[in-house]
Parts: C-alpha cells; sequence; structure tokens
C-alpha cells in the first residue's frame, strides 16, 4: 500500500489538482502563490493559506514572537508574489493546553506586529486543542487587473531577477523575513513583470515552477546570485528555501529600467539569468562558466529527506 | 506561570480580541460566526475558518471521507449562520508521512462532495508534514446587505427557533451533519431573522453568545426542544455541541408566518423559547415548568474537561 512519503508532496498535490478539477468563475485556482477571483471592475480578489507545524517549520525553541511574524509573513510573501496588497486575515490556532499564557500571548504579538505593518486586519480565528504548536494562517488581498503576475507568464529573452539575498535561511531568516509587499507593488505599478513567485523551495525549484507554467527554459549565472552572508555554502542559494524572496522576469528593456532604478528603501533587486527555449530545460552555469547539473527538487518537500542535508527535520511547506 | 488549560479557551480569546482590537473598514470582525468584509454596493464579504485536530474532532478510526466532509462543513455551518452563500475554500492539511495514499483520496473525496454539493470552488491550500491529521479550511462567501444575521440583533419579544434536531451528535452526526446553508438562505430571503448562530458548542452556550451580543435573556422550554433520536440523555440537546444546527430569533410575527409554512424540501424549524428582558438572564423551564439552573459552559471548551462527560476527549473547537 503506498504513502504519502512514497508519493511525495507534488504527486499529492498532482492528485488532489486532479480531483478537484476546474471551477467556472475563478480566475486562477490550484497552482499558484495564491488563488485568484473576482471581485470588482478594476481588482481580483487573492486568497492563499499557509499552515506552520512545530517541528517541521519551526521548533519548541524558536521564539514565540518570531514564529507568530512568520506564519503571517509566509502569506503575507504569496501575495506578494502576485503583486497585490494583502487586507484580512484568519488565524487558526492548535495549541498545547500546557503552553504558558505568556508564551501565547508572545505568538499572537508577533502575529499582530505583522499586521500592523503591512495594515492587514485580522478578523477572526479558530482554536483548537493540539499536542504541537499549529498555525494556519488565510489570507485575502486585493491586486489591480492590470497588476496581477502569475507563474505562467514568463517569455523567452525576460531577464531573471531575485530580490534580496539567498541562502542560509534556515540559520534565522526563515523566522525573520521581510515579506516582499513592497518590492513587489514597486515593481508591479512601475513595470512590466511577466512572471513572478515567492522563493519558498528555493530558487532552482521555485523558478522550475515558472519554467514549467510559462513552457520555458532558463539560463542561471551562478556568480550573479547574490548570496546571503548567513549562508554557509553558495549551494544554500540554490536549493535550501524559505528565502521568501521574489523571483521575477521583465522582458529586455524593462530589465534596463530597473537596473537604472536605485530604490534605498527596497530590496535590491539581481538580475542572475535569462528565459530561453522550453527546449534548454534549466541551464546552470558555474564560476568557470562549466553547464552543471541541477539536482531534482529544492530543499523542502515535507514528506521526504531533503536533498541538501542541512537540517533534514525542517521540510517546509508546500502551496498548491 | 498560567498556562492555557488554566485560562480556558474564552479567556484566551478575550485575550487575543483585546490584543487586536478593532480595523477601520471591517464591518465585523472576531466575535461572530463568520467576518463579515466589504465587497460591494450589495453584497458582503464572508470570510470564516475551522480546524480539525485528530484526537479531539475526530479519531484515527473515523472515516476518512466523513472527516474531508465535517471539515468543510463546519465552515459551511458558519456561513449559513450569516444568511450567506459559500464560494471559496483553501484547504490546509497536516499529514502523518505513513498515511496511505487511499486514505489521503478518501479525505479529500469527502471534502469535494460537499465542495459540489454547495458550489463551493476549492481553490488552493497548503500541505505539511504533521504527527497527527491536521485539516484547517478557510471559505469565503458573499451575502446579500439586506440578508446578513449577527449574533447581535435578537429583540425583546422573538421567538427562538432551532433548525432540525439536537443532541447525540458525538455517536455520529458530528461527523455526518447537513450544513443548513439552503435553511438559512430560505430564512433570510423570506423572514426577517434578528439574530443568529450555529449550534456547535450546544444550544445553551450558543444561546448565551447571542444573549451576550444582543444584551438580552431568555426563556427556554425543555418540553419544545426537538430531541434527536440519536441521543441518549435529553441533557445532551442542550450541552453537547457540533449539533451545526440553527439557532435563530425572529419577531412574534414573522414566527407565526414561519409556523404556518412548511417547507418538505427543508429540515424543520421548532419554536423553543423566547427573549426577554436582559436582566432576567437565561431561564430555562423544564417539563415541570420548574426554573432548572443553567450549567455554566457548553460541551467543547479545548482546554479543559467537558461538563457533559460524554467523550471527554472530544472536546472540540472555537470560533472567534
Amino acid at each position: 500500500m503506498m504513502n504519502l512519503r512514497k508519493l511525495g508532496e507534488f504527486g499529492l498535490i498532482d492528485l488532489i489538482k486532479r480531483m478537484t478539477g476546474e471551477s467556472s468563475g475563478v480566475i486562477k485556482g490550484i497552482g499558484d502563490d495564491c488563488a485568484v477571483l473576482p471581485f470588482d471592475r478594476k481588482n481580483y480578489l487573492l486568497f492563499t493559506c499557509d499552515m506552520l507545524v512545530e517541528g517541521i517549520d519551526f521548533t519548541r525553541r524558536d521564539k514565540s514572537d518570531l514564529i507568530g511574524r512568520k506564519s503571517l509573513g509566509v502569506c503575507l510573501s504569496d501575495i506578494a508574489a502576485c503583486g497585490g496588497l494583502p487586507r484580512y486575515a484568519q488565524v487558526s490556532l492548535g495549541l498545547p493546553a500546557s503552553m504558558s499564557v505568556s508564551r501565547a500571548r508572545e505568538l499572537y504579538r508577533g502575529i499582530i506586529f505583522q499586521a500592523r505593518k503591512f495594515k492587514v486586519a485580522i478578523v477572526g480565528g479558530d482554536i483548537s486543542r493540539s499536542d504541537k504548536l499549529i498555525i494556519d494562517v488565510s489570507l485575502v488581498g486585493l491586486v489591480k487587473k492590470r497588476n496581477l503576475v502569475l507563474r505562467s507568464g514568463a517569455k523567452k529573452g525576460d531577464i531573471i531577477f531575485v530580490s534580496g539575498e539567498l541562502g542560509g535561511s534556515f540559520y534565522g531568516k526563515h523566522l525573520a523575513f521581510t515579506p516582499r509587499i513592497k518590492e513587489a507593488n514597486y515593481l508591479v505599478n512601475n513595470f512590466k513583470v511577466n512572471s513572478m513567485i515567492d522563493i519558498s523551495d528555493g530558487l532552482l525549484q521555485d523558478l522550475g515552477h515558472i519554467l514549467k507554467q510559462s513552457n520555458q527554459g532558463a539560463v542561471i549565472f551562478e556568480d550573479l546570485i547574490p548570496i546571503s552572508e548567513n549562508a554557509r555554502k553558495s549551494e544554500e542559494a540554490l536549493y535550501m528555501g524559505e528565502d521568501f524572496e521574489l523571483l521575477f522576469t521583465l522582458p529586455l528593456a524593462e530589465a534596463r529600467r530597473l537596473q537604472k532604478r536605485s530604490m534605498r528603501s527596497l530590496a535590491k533587486f539581481s538580475a542572475v539569468g535569462e528565459i530561453v527555449n522550453e527546449s534548454c530545460g534549466l541551464v546552470f552555469l558555474n564560476r568557470q562558466g562549466k553547464k552543471v547539473k541541477v539536482k531534482a527538487g529544492g530543499f523542502t518537500p515535507s514528506f521526504q529527506q531533503s536533498s541538501v542535508g542541512v537540517e533534514k527535520e525542517r521540510a517546509g511547506f508546500r502551496h498548491f
């Protein structure tokens, strides 16, 4: 009898996708950072959720305040990836009865910190008892129709960018990242962004999602990748995941225009490669200009072992 | 150091409510069955979520298909309680890696069954690994502005009704109930419903929520309460919870009008009491016409022992 470990997360997501099918009246359902739904003449509704589980997405030793920030932060990162602004959140908590009230208060303080920072109203939730701490946040936002960016819009010749720096997230940043709402809105309001995703599974795996949904290939140059000073190996910037930076593509002329601007209040944007023919697949060129075979899979398939080997027990979450 | 068991769920919800505060642009935030948010000229957006935890809201022995139905069903029941229609759902799953694929498929089949029945599009979700099975569904719906019903609208002289039959839910119905979407929409489209809630904590406790938020009292007549044939003691109809029936109040003339109609395709509606002055509190008259002291608390405070004693380990979930 096959179990979920064997099927793997992507297998399960494919299964769910097949079972669910498509629904009329849905602009974009399963398969992007957010669901995209009708709202009014000028805007779409964005809808996303993320579940954090103790021992998987954080440990009991992590600061409650930071766990709270992360729980809303990962949803904010999804709204950013679609070019939208967040509005309303629901917070479901599974809490151990033995948890101290002060720890619960700290957790919620972290959630409220993020909510205020990004103008999100916490409008409800649910509480259940659970042996392990579970936080599931669902978030509704809005995006101007002309600003909506999906994973599926990358075009041949597009320049591939990332925001901020990659790698080393598991040594701390995965709990204390800044969701790139401001950066994403700057981009979609000023540039023609063809495709975008947030880096939760690792640069190469998330780029893989864009390529698959856009029917394109890509060339990535190792020496262009902005590596975080927290990274212990440069490989982490490719595979580690949970960077929660933006990965996006712009037509060449737009890319040139972006590179001329410098916005001090925003994370920097780095060009890391180019979209090419689908038949080329995903080509990774190392510092010596040599093609390196890209490992299959990113860092965070929850039901399987990670391919990198750093903190194997911390397998992340996965949207579908 | 105080822990959550000691603080209790309502204590925690109060704490969260105080910490969160109110947000501008939110019609109704924490404190009703759904959050009520701006949508368009004629409609409000409804937004709710419910988390089910293995060992609390269901057991490992329960059928996966029914667990799936329940997970969406409890959210549907919230939308019903506000007089709305459901639209889009996100499903977060915490799954044991050892779970068989066929069991996961069954679970999802139950979710899809409910979704199709009530015309809900499943538009996304999240998967995480978890020792125990966790399902958190968030649901967005719409309600016509003139149809919106909250807990806070009960008026002196209103007749108190329930749909269907109460009690015995934990012997099976809590997994296999019919969310009262049809009944609720029939009511709000044809009658002036002053207040409504779904019975998740037990008749008396949920009525208590209406009374508190409406600043009213109530008299309930034991012999008017429709007791399910599944109930083993009539007390279960008062305290057990997880009936997921509607509890609502109508002005007298509307109540008379409702009682004259009979809709064969709907669950029956039973008058069980009357709204009275707040100073009377909640008065419960037994079959002998004697006042009986109402027990504090309902069945499902997750962090505490239940007051009834049937399946103590199955403490439910709680909205806020």
